[in-house]
């Protein structure tokens, strides 16, 4: 889930500066159209302690016409509040339609916090999250707009800047970080906070009410985006209303502009990565023979395991099946290809052709595409309608616990490749007679939306990537080094979920 | 929230013949219309352990044409089903677009047993309960049209009828009504039942996928019933479709027909009950003086009031609302008067402007008249839209559930008298000058929506009474009646929450 927000987006001080000035500008005239669009507009900034939530709240009071909004942080409960329901305090304090109410800490923080530190567990906290999701989904209809920024800081860049304050106060130089007392003490839970917090925003990511993770480890990047959200979201929604007065469809939205050069999870996967053939032949021989054996042990442990393949035309995805396919006992496993629903299929919940195919206990279902063309072909292609496709992430992400909790190893690949690599690879296919059927025109058109894709690639993987279903990014350049980190995967979480290490 | 429910509402075997006739040839009509327009549908048949569901089923299946209707009963899981998650059987068993579902035991059966046995506690409880909800949810914002009945028995009647099998089986004869071997077991559980069920119903009470609590107990009454709440949510969901399509706004939805003379829980409020005066200032004078000091202990102990008055023009809630008042020291209580709201109000969710008056711990609020105006006045006059309103009633009870889980007292009253009695105090009021100023056109007109607003009124009652926040109904014919029965109720709400009884 946070993978999307440790890719070192940073941003150049003269790059702030011109975004600025624009950002300024059409903040204050979406201002002015949300005073008379009459709904009210929460934004939330939570997240990693020692992220820079309380300069963001700082700078977005700079930009903003503070005429129209009402920052309200939450610290202890006073008297007043403690004496009421427990949510008198948020009722309080909510924005009137037309005003931008800006929460620093909100209904999340007290939850999160008593979590990990074990002050209730985990059926209380998942209460107070369904709590809160009802809360929000309540004043959502009611029209409000929620815009929710996490703002995420990696364990590393945690340390990082821990190191370089206690440097500078060693030399007696005051830190330009902030921290507070609690800082240290949350900072050596950073693991816990990662569990819990992921837990909290899988559970509230409302297609009404959805979550934005932002990278917070440059100070002008975290601050800059959370001001074009907030645009970002406004204008959507605004343009909606008009559109709902004039009778009119609304169109897909189009994606959020990044500030400074677009950064995807898939910008991280190392495409350079290569193995020859004769290791390659040794590797594939050892993880097949692993795999196999596996797959035995959780036939004979009734273990289910569903691994599922997306990724972009011609990345290799029937040459890793065939792979995995080819370790396994013939009677173990299903091949399921997603393409076009039957008219069966099409008189259902879109997820229902995906649960009739779940494999019996011990056994083993490979879904060529899933249930994630929702939020990948049918977004970006326009085939789903927005409010569909949003609300994809929560009813996909709840699906897939279902599995787990039921004990299935749950394995998803996105195998990935670069623009270049694709096209040699289409033009080998067009000129292999027998590899001709396997180009169609519509691959050439998918590979001129290849940024849309990519952005829809990236918010997947970052509102559908769990600890207890992750996605495992593969660097399809090298097809022999595709199939062994695909065979490889698939043996780690089966050994993960079968042999548990002693203790 | 059973009590409307406990009516003894049935109907004559002629009656039974004449709208059977109709509601057949009406059932076949919406169905063909189904078969084209595109959505499935759900219908859950649950209820009370003998309320005759299994009949219910079969008589569908009489009625409607088979060939669009699926039928699912749900008993022990098997070997397929068990080996894989949980609800993957209820998953192979939706109907497609254009089907009706009919299930007999669904996702609430396995839950609720669970929950009465003990075989699992409360919060793993409400926890598959907030699945079922978001399961549904799920379904409906894709397009499905819920329709559950729940089949209610009192538990007299449920007693009756063993009584009757009883004394039927001594003389050798065959019992009508059928039971299974779980039956007498289920019985001796059944207040049980009734808190668990209450639970179930109150947290999946979604606007998308209302509950129709049936009363049981007379054969043709529920059977039919079942029936015409199936015809007519089917026909407001064809008609919305329809409307949608040309473009039209839909118009408030008209209430659902009940068979035979309609009753309603006010039906059987005792108006004749009366008190002469002596009686009525003696029995005032000690109910005021016992609630004075128990409202003093409150304040002690820090537990919060919360009393709200509903009720129809001229059944005295001023003067209700006057005694209570006096009976307490005036630093301890606020009257909160509901009329239309201010501009402030309006700008925020309607829930908002009852929120910020909800007392301090150990004060008393006083609602005259209440959010209740969502489902009555609103409903009834069309000023808020029917998604809105059918919403209400789950925002309504997790409103009154964070109040009762704070320890707030919270006590609903709904003043009711008779048309004629309101009638002549209307015309009293004109004809006295210090009253006339209470009367007004407005009044009159609500008059004239009285079979509305009583519909409204058992809705309200069959879907927000719940255990833990009551409705009280008073008898207001009798004014002295009406205030006596009103302070016995607060004091003793106040005594079972302050001074519960000794063990």
């Amino acid at each position: 889930m946070f993978e999307a927000a440790e890719l070192g987006r940073k941003i150049s001080k003269q790059e702030f500066k011109d975004a600025e000035v624009t950002l300024r500008t059409d903040l204050l005239e979406v201002q002015r159209a949300l005073r008379t669009a009459g709904f009210p507009v929460v934004l939330i900034v939570s997240g990693v302690e020692g992220a820079g939530k309380s300069e963001v709240v700082n700078r977005l009071s700079g930009w903003l016409d503070m005429r129209g909004v009402v920052t309200t942080s939450f610290w202890d409960e006073t008297e007043e509040e403690r004496e009421r329901p427990r949510y008198w305090r948020f009722w309080r304090t909510l924005p009137a339609a037309g005003q931008i109410g800006v929460f620093y800490g909100s209904w999340y923080t007290q939850p999160i916090i008593q979590r990990v530190f074990g002050e209730i567990d985990e059926a209380d906290y998942q209460r107070e999250l369904t709590r809160i999701a009802s809360f929000e989904r309540m004043l959502a209809l009611d029209g409000a707009l929620f815009v929710k920024l996490w703002f995420h800081l990696s364990q590393s860049a945690v340390e990082r800047m821990f190191r370089k304050r206690d440097k500078r106060e060693r030399k007696g130089l005051k830190s330009e970080w902030r921290t507070n007392p609690f800082s240290k003490k949350y900072a050596k839970r950073y693991e816990e906070f990662a569990r819990v917090s992921e837990r909290a925003i899988q559970i509230t990511d409302l297609g009404v009410s959805p979550w934005h993770i932002v990278e917070a480890e440059d100070r002008r990047y975290r601050e800059l985006r959370a001001g074009q959200l907030l645009l970002q979201r406004l204008r959507e929604r605004l343009a909606h209303a008009e559109r709902q007065q004039n009778g009119d469809t609304p169109p897909v939205s189009p994606p959020v502009a990044e500030p400074g050069e677009a950064l995807s999870v898939l910008s991280r996967v190392d495409l350079d990565a290569s193995l020859d053939e004769s290791s390659y032949r040794k590797r594939l021989k050892q993880l097949q023979e692993r795999l196999h054996e596996l797959t035995l042990i959780a036939r004979e442990r009734k273990r289910s395991t569903v691994i599922l393949f997306e990724g972009w035309d011609a990345a290799g995805k029937g040459g890793a099946i065939r792979r995995v396919c080819a370790s396994m006992d013939a009677r173990l496993f299903r091949v399921i290809p997603i393409a076009a629903p039957t008219d069966e299929e099409r008189a259902h919940h879109y997820l229902w052709r995906f649960w009739r195919h779940l494999p019996r206990a011990g056994f083993v279902t490979i879904f060529d595409r899933s249930w994630y063309g929702r939020v990948l072909v049918e977004r970006v292609e326009g085939f789903a309608a927005p409010a569909a496709w949003k609300r994809a992430y929560l009813e996909i992400n709840q699906f897939e616990e279902e599995q787990v909790e039921h004990g299935t190893v749950l394995v998803k690949f996105w195998l990935h490749l670069s623009p270049e690599e694709q096209l040699r690879r289409f033009q080998e296919r067009e000129q292999t007679a027998w590899k001709k059927h396997k180009i169609t025109d519509e691959d050439w058109r998918n590979r001129e939306r290849w940024d849309a894709y990519e952005h829809a690639v990236n918010d997947m993987v970052a509102r559908t990537s769990t600890t207890s279903a992750p996605w495992t990014l593969i660097a399809g350049n090298d097809k022999y080094c595709a199939r062994v980190q695909v065979l490889s995967t698939l043996c780690e979480r089966l050994e993960a979920a079968l042999l548990p290490p002693q203790t």
